[in-house]
């Protein structure tokens, strides 16, 4: 246990770094368990907030009068507890327990803001979607918190649309977490009825399944644009998987291979990701409408950036400085639908 | 090789038995297929039709002059070298090869008929869907097939939902059988661009696999009935995966754990299942009309069985005996919904 958490009598007190639509749905959920499990966790939450105008007011001010993230997740009520801050540093103050739950491109400058300032002791869980990709290698973000924060950090991944998990629908996740006791906490501090919690040591499988299950979908989405049906569907979801479990095998000792076959962080999340999804979506656009990504980007994600295509851009160009392109051919064939004009039918010769 | 296959140069000479969409649908692949390798296969194929009017004809003499399955596969040519044949012991005459592709409830029937007429080195392969349960066991079709006839059977089933196989959309298949050489042959038989096989040694999962989902799409059906979103449906097809899976481990030692997550037999036949297919769209409207099963059959179904509420029932008749129930609770919990009136939304309470 560590020693900062014996002098408030061994509770975490967490913060929550983000405030996004998938940050506000967790921070409901936290806010609701920290209370009913008071004798384990402090029952404040902070949520740090990138501060902006919302109608004339400040979008913290709205959220902490209303209880909801009105901007980001509006309709739900995030409980008195969850208190919305604007200053990142006050945000963390006596926190031991810290949840990253930002846009991805984020990430590097909120650490950097970050470094110096967070007590070794501190437990951090990193619930962004996707990887980093710099200079041909691939980065877990779990593994960028910790390597600037000088942290332990697990990840959580799982078939989890933000609103879905928001109104209390079913749903799963789970937590990768190399000390098994410190998972099973944060289970604790993420678990209800409705928002199934499972434990594994796997960081970097939980991690990866979130990132390259969105470079399957696109390819879902071709098939659902060229109305080829759910054999063929299935059957690209069914290869995707398996390529993506041995993309992290081969270049991620230690992964297990069960995380992807097993865990709600790989098939679950691939299945909710082929089912419904912006990557799905765009992609069905894109054989339909003839129009190439960054215009869909534009016109259907609201400036947003599509994350299946980037992340098999980044894949291709770390496989093709191993000279490893042609043995992941679904992942190449979707980097080359998106960047070099190959036709979306002509997958079959591909892969 | 066996003897026969050498009394005619080692070719296979094959014979269909069934003729409906998913026998028609194969008819038309195994006849193109014996036309490209008749090195390998005699390129004319019988196909046993049950004899019925249409339209004041006889179905065979339509079939074999339109080429065409005009009451089940309409619309799709079968190709001048797949011949109908209303007389079983006809259709199979000098055969070394015998794909069974009829409904379960005939054959048992049907295998009865053809004891004492089929040469011991015969091969044969069963597409039936399902497995037979009777007097507390589950037996699989190609054993059915086996001990009845004294030959060895093959199986195959995935992702292949016939009319889609038929209009050749890309789709795969798994092929389970114990000699892995015959596999290959049984594989030259089927595969074609768009229809992939794979060979396993694992007969039995193959065919647990293709009776086992239709229990999971009814439940990812009662999910889409309670428009519970895609989270919940990804978890429950997860857990029912994995249900599967352990279920066809405890009950029939030797099935490889591999068929169910990844092969087409296992994963991507059950997501094909739960996207669309009978089972999961009857589920849903059980939900969304409160109508008992049988009635929607009648009304969605046209007369036929709902395949996986009856396999829940006889599955749960299995795991009862046993006192087992408990421990397979998505199989039991569609048992209850089915036939004890449990309310589908209690669903996270049993499972």
């Amino acid at each position: 246990m560590p020693a900062q958490n014996a002098s408030n009598g061994g509770k975490w007190k967490v913060a929550l770094i983000g405030s996004g639509n998938w940050g506000s749905a967790i921070a409901r959920l936290v806010g609701k368990n920290i209370k009913e499990r008071s004798d384990e966790f402090d029952t404040e939450v902070k949520m740090w907030c990138y501060e902006e105008d919302f109608e004339g007011r400040k979008l913290t001010e709205v959220i902490n009068e209303k209880h909801e993230n009105v901007k980001y997740l509006p309709g739900v009520d995030l409980g008195d507890n969850v208190v919305a801050e604007p200053d990142l540093i006050k945000a963390i103050e006596g926190a031991n327990a810290l949840i990253f739950v930002i846009p991805h491109q984020f990430i590097i400058e909120t650490c950097k803001q970050l470094e110096g300032k967070v007590p070794s002791d501190t437990q951090a869980i990193s619930l962004v979607k996707g990887v980093d990709v710099k200079d041909g290698e691939i980065h877990i973000f779990s593994e960028v918190i910790k390597e600037h924060l000088g942290i332990e950090c697990a990840a959580l991944s799982g078939a989890n649309i933000a609103n879905e998990v928001a109104k209390e629908a079913f749903s799963e996740t789970t937590i990768g977490c190399r000390d098994i006791e410190v998972a099973k906490r944060w289970a604790r501090l993420f678990e209800s009825e409705k928002f199934r919690v499972a434990v594994s040591k796997d960081v970097l499988g939980v991690s990866l399944g979130g990132a390259l299950k969105n470079v399957v979908a696109v390819a879902a989405g071709l098939i659902d644009g060229l109305q080829w049906g759910n054999n063929a569907k299935a059957a690209i979801m069914r290869i995707g998987l398996l390529e993506m479990k041995r993309f992290a095998l081969e270049f991620f000792p230690g992964t297990e291979p069960e995380t992807f076959v097993q865990e709600s962080a790989g098939i679950a999340d691939l299945i909710t990701s082929c089912l419904g999804g912006r990557n799905r979506k765009c992609a069905e656009a894109f054989v339909t409408t003839g129009k190439p990504f960054d215009q869909l980007e534009k016109e259907m994600l609201n400036g947003q950036k599509l994350q299946g295509v980037q992340t098999a851009k980044e894949l291709h160009q770390f496989l093709k400085a191993r000279g490893k392109a042609d043995d992941y051919p679904l992942f190449t064939f979707v980097y080359r639908v998106a960047y070099e004009g190959v036709k979306p039918d002509t997958i079959t010769a591909h892969i």
